[in-house]
């Protein structure tokens, strides 16, 4: 951020009073922009024959790689709406979502992924416009090693062990590539 | 936004290329401003004798009503360190976050809050900066006609109906004002 997007002056960096954080600040209008993580939210969606629904990504970051459906949460959608729409973008699939899976702290990208588990309605699914490919894997299908993003592998990971242990719970973790730097230091 | 926050140059709302929403686009210098939910988070905080910890609201909006520790999430923080880091500003409490409790979609803000259960920490407390007032409240001392959102009316109904029946679940839920104005048109 160069410019204040309510009167195009240049914004300064700084503690605003009261505040504790710096933040862009507008000297001439007086806004302060704030910046704060974005969701992104995705689901692993299962067929009935116990598949999942996996992605190859046609554009960047990661393009090539595979994903489970996941985006930019919208304004005036539910973190579940999002979900469901980012499966019928990436994946032509409808999904039913159901329980929370997985909370993914992503520190050094300001992001916060939601995942869900989702089921694969009447089976059909197809390549969106994000998409190279689109195709259901059995666990020993998954391509681990050409997983796009830390996020979408722990919550695979977590989603194909609860299944095995019959439960449904949700799983919290914080991925932070800040910090392997600070060792550099 | 009127500006561009890159380039000064005014905005334009438009559908840009290739996607589906209308976005803050500049025509100058090709920047699209994207808009998403913010994050808000928070707990409720529970003393060892079972009393809450609720805080009367210093600033607008909903001055001199009532809620527990929460506010908008900062980059760089967990969902986890926010709720603790909101507890220390508005109550001076140190907290021990727990489990999730409720995830609130309130649509006609474009926002998602994450409350979750906590434990007041060697039972002491203040009035921070944002609060007028910090007091414990038993179930029964709680002011249900002067809370100050929603969203936490949600969560201490949840909280408190988990705690009489021994579990600590979570939940979801969507408020939206916009819904009632549209049955006027």
């Amino acid at each position: 951020m160069k410019f204040c997007s309510n009167c195009a002056q240049p914004v300064a960096v700084r503690v605003p009073d009261g505040d504790h954080l710096p933040r862009y600040v507008c000297d001439a209008c007086g806004m302060v922009h704030y910046q704060n993580p974005k969701l992104v939210v995705g689901c692993v969606p299962e067929a009935d024959d116990g598949r999942i629904l996996l992605c190859k990504r046609a554009i960047e970051p990661r393009l090539g790689y595979w994903t489970v459906p996941a985006g930019f949460m919208e304004n005036g959608e539910t973190t579940q709406d999002g979900a469901r729409r980012e499966s019928w973008e990436e994946a032509l699939a409808r999904v039913e979502i159901s329980s929370l899976l997985a909370v993914v702290h992503v520190l050094h990208a300001d992001q916060v992924h939601v995942m869900f588990r989702a089921r694969l309605l009447d089976g059909q699914f197809g390549v969106g416009a994000e998409s190279l490919e689109v195709k259901l894997c059995s666990e020993a299908e998954i391509p681990w090693a050409d997983i796009a993003f830390r996020s979408v592998d722990f919550a695979l990971r977590r989603y194909l062990e609860d299944r095995g242990h019959g439960v449904e719970q949700h799983h919290f973790t914080t991925i932070d590539f800040r910090k392997p730097q600070e060792h550099h230091r």
